[in-house]
């Protein structure tokens, strides 16, 4: 089943795809796509649920992050072998991981902010991960039952703030907009092989990043596991798994984005975000700021 | 002004210290010490009010995080000169940023659990900085307006998770119960100079850290504009920022903590925390999973 959250930034609502495909607003069945709502059992319940009494969303309605009050930006580094070569980096022992804030967390669609004194921001487009159950020190063979369902995410950099200011990443995966989340949250019985998913980015109708999930190199199962090792995950928790080959940083020369491109990104069965770049002289962060308050 | 929060974990109210000293129940003035009540005119107009009619909070009570619902819990590394010089790295060029799970949030006085495979549990009381009001590309003589105000922080790492497990610091600073925050969110009018405050640790009864607020490379306003230019800032947000020497990495042999410690853990004028270690095994992280659900 999918499910999305629709409307104004920071007054999204619950949404979700019934059986014919129509867009539907499930307001009255749940308060939000959003922390103990993303049980697994609590969605089962709704699958069941008779959504042909549901008002239908309007089509020119916004589309937020998929999933609201997000926790924890849980980011894997370097997951796609190829991709790590493109960066000149290694592949690394085990897994990378990083944070990005939760205040770049933005609707698929929404423009991405190119941020003042960004002149490398790079574009990956990865398989996100949305937590359902509370865990901590989880086994490989229960992560499974730890997950809500999948996603689309665009985990945007700015390289420069990340490589060359001085030590951590988190400076250059975390300004506004850095991290569309969405359209669906697709539940697992939607997503047969997880393992086995086309993922791509094209910009302005050239694709850029053609990948599949069968190239991660760390699994699903494993990641959820690995990254409870180190801290306790709640549900409305994301994880980003990591981006197959294509990016800016990678290309020779390096190449990153200008204001006024336009972004196309997707995973099989997960659905796409359709997004423009703008400066941060164009478009201020007052909405966004809204959003996270 | 001291504010505070006490009660179970996850189920905290707000609570503030009149005039007296006597600590009191501030539910019927506001929900909770969070959010949009973090506004500094919401809270000086607080500090008008007539507390004398709140109730008495019990003296027993736990003492919760003084932030409750933080967005981002950010941090700067290597922010006093000599704290470099022990950890064996150079002072940055400019501000080393990382962030903490949010899940690793508790109260000044639970429990500090040393997390499962962990040999090298370490201390690091830190100024913490608590944004009252919402802010992007903060100019540095902008930035106290965007400060609600000031606390005790034991920013406490797993040295071997953060510097000998693969790539970025955030695994070994996120593990439950790693981020005290605490007892007092002091207001700006009663900490009239933040740049000289005495701040220490002490571990049995031993005073292992000892310094002076004085000695910080970048001081908070830089600070809060800095971290600014990376990230947009929102009310709750905690910026923690950065120990002074004697942390257990810089002392020769190293020197980590074991289950069964005592820590006392003090900034001048904002209160003190005390903490027991134990280990994963005898703690389990339950009662903090409530807390961030």
């Amino acid at each position: 089943m999918k499910f999305f959250r629709w409307g104004p930034v920071g007054q999204e609502k619950p949404g979700a795809v019934d059986a014919n495909g129509v867009h539907r607003d499930i307001s009255d069945l749940i308060p939000d796509v959003a922390g103990e709502n993303l049980d697994r059992s609590k969605l089962a319940r709704l699958q069941t649920a008779d959504l042909s009494e549901c008002p239908v969303v309007p089509a020119d309605a916004r589309r937020g992050p998929c999933v609201g009050r997000v926790g924890k930006f849980i980011c894997v580094g370097l997951n796609y072998a190829d991709h790590a070569a493109e960066s000149g980096m290694d592949v690394p022992e085990e897994p990378v991981l990083f944070f990005k804030a939760t205040s770049a967390i933005c609707g698929p669609d929404d423009n991405i902010i190119i941020p003042r004194g960004g002149t490398k921001t790079d574009w990956e487009v990865e398989l996100g991960v949305v937590i359902g159950t509370d865990g901590a020190y989880i086994d490989v063979e229960d992560a499974v039952d730890h997950i809500a369902g999948y996603c689309v995410i665009n985990d945007l950099s700015e390289r420069g703030f990340q490589l060359e200011r001085s030590g951590q990443w988190v400076k250059g995966k975390s300004a506004d907009t850095f991290g569309p989340i969405g359209p669906y949250l697709v539940t697992l019985d939607d997503v047969p092989d997880p393992d086995n998913l086309n993922i791509w980015l094209e910009i302005d109708g050239k694709r850029v990043q053609d990948g599949n999930t069968r190239t991660m190199i760390y699994k699903i199962p494993f990641l959820v596991s690995y990254i409870s090792q180190f801290m306790s995950l709640q549900a409305g928790d994301v994880i980003s798994t990591g981006t197959p080959p294509g990016v800016g940083l990678g290309m020779d020369p390096p190449t990153y984005l200008e204001a006024g491109q336009k972004m196309r990104v997707g995973i099989e069965g997960l659905g796409e975000q359709n997004q423009m770049t703008v400066s941060w002289q164009t478009e201020t962060t007052t909405t966004r700021l809204a959003e996270v308050s």
